[in-house]
C-alpha cells in the first residue's frame, strides 16, 4: 500500500491539505452560502469535528482554502522587463483560469458575493493585497494600489462572464484572443 | 385620498409596477437564491397568488424586474460624436450606479451568480444584447459584439468591487476619478 487513498490517511498535514483541497472544490462548485462543512469533511475523508478543530468556522476555512500562494500566483509574471508585464499578467491569468477547473480563488470570490459578504470581503482584501505587494516589487508608480485594484476588477469581470456564467462572446473566444485583448486593457489600466 | 399608498392600490398596472419595484429591491438586497416571492408580495402589498398569476416563476419575475429599459439605459449616451462615447458611457454608468441604491440590474446579476445560474445567464444575455443593439446604432466595427461584451465584463468587475463588496481603492475613489479611469479603459476596449 505505497499510495494510501486520501480518504484513509492518518498524517495530520495530509489531512489538512485534503480538507483545504475539498474546501476549494466545494466552495467553487456551490458558492460560499451553499457550501457545508459536512460535505467538505465527507469529500476530504475526515470527520466534521476534525474540520472544526482545524478551522473553527466556515468563514475561516473559506479564507484558508482560497488564499492563493503568492509564489505560484506570480510564477513567471514578475520580471525586470516591465514593458512586457501586461502580456505576462494576461497569459498567467488565462492559463491559470483555464486549468483551474473552477476551483480558483477568483471563482470562489464571485460565488461568495451573493449572501453574507464578510467572507467575500476578506478574500477580496487578501487577493488585492497579495497583488499589490507583488507588483510593488517591479513597479514604482504612485497610484499603484488603485491601478492594481482596477486591473483586479477587470479580471473579476472577465472571470464572471467567461468562467462563472460561461456565456457570450467573452466565454466563446479562444484563450489566445483573450490574452491579446487582456494585454491591451491591462497595459492601459497600469500605465496610461 | 388623492395619493393612495401602493400597499392598497386596486389598479392592476400599478400593482404590476409595485411588484416589479419590490422584486428589484429584494433581488438586489438578498441575491437571487435568497429572495422569495413571499417577501416580494409582502413589500408590494399584494398576495403571493397575484405575483404568481402575473409572473409564474421566480426566474421569470427576476428577468422581468431586472431587464433595463433601453431608452433610459442609453439616455444621453448614444450620439453622433463617437469620439466622446467612452466619456459618456463611463459617466452614465457611474451616475446610474451611484443613484441606484443597490437596485440595479448589474448588482442583481452579480448577486444571482452564486447558485442556480439560469436566471443569471438569462439576465447577462439580455443586458449584453441590449448593449450590443444600442452601440450598433452609432458604431460600425466588425467585432462590435466582442468589444461591447468585454466592456460589459469590465463594468461588472468594477461594480463587483465598488457597489457589491464596497471595499478597497475601487470603492474609495470619487465618482469623478472613477469616470476618468473608466473612460480610458473603455476607449481602449472599444477602439484599440
Amino acid at each position: 500500500m505505497s499510495h494510501p487513498s486520501p480518504r484513509r490517511t492518518r498524517d495530520p498535514a495530509r489531512k489538512q491539505a485534503a480538507i483545504l483541497a475539498a474546501a476549494r472544490a466545494v466552495f467553487a462548485e456551490r458558492g460560499y452560502e451553499n457550501a457545508t462543512i459536512r460535505e467538505i469533511a465527507r469529500r476530504a475523508g475526515v470527520t466534521h469535528g476534525l474540520v472544526v478543530l482545524h478551522f473553527s468556522t466556515k468563514e475561516q476555512l473559506f479564507v484558508a482554502a482560497t488564499t492563493p500562494d503568492p509564489e505560484s500566483l506570480f510564477k513567471g509574471v514578475l520580471d525586470d522587463d516591465v514593458t512586457k508585464l501586461p502580456e505576462r499578467i494576461a497569459a498567467s491569468f488565462v492559463h491559470r483560469m483555464e486549468a483551474s477547473d473552477g476551483a480558483d480563488p477568483v471563482i470562489a470570490l464571485i460565488r461568495s458575493a451573493a449572501g453574507d459578504q464578510q467572507a467575500a470581503k476578506a478574500l477580496l482584501q487578501t487577493l488585492q493585497q497579495t497583488a499589490v505587494d507583488g507588483y510593488a516589487r517591479v513597479l514604482d508608480i504612485p497610484d499603484l494600489a488603485t491601478r492594481v485594484n482596477m486591473m483586479g476588477a477587470h479580471l473579476i469581470g472577465v472571470a464572471f462572464s467567461r468562467y462563472v456564467l460561461a456565456d457570450g462572446p467573452v466565454a466563446a473566444m479562444s484563450p489566445d484572443e483573450l490574452i491579446a485583448r487582456l494585454t491591451t486593457t491591462i497595459r492601459t489600466i497600469l500605465f496610461d
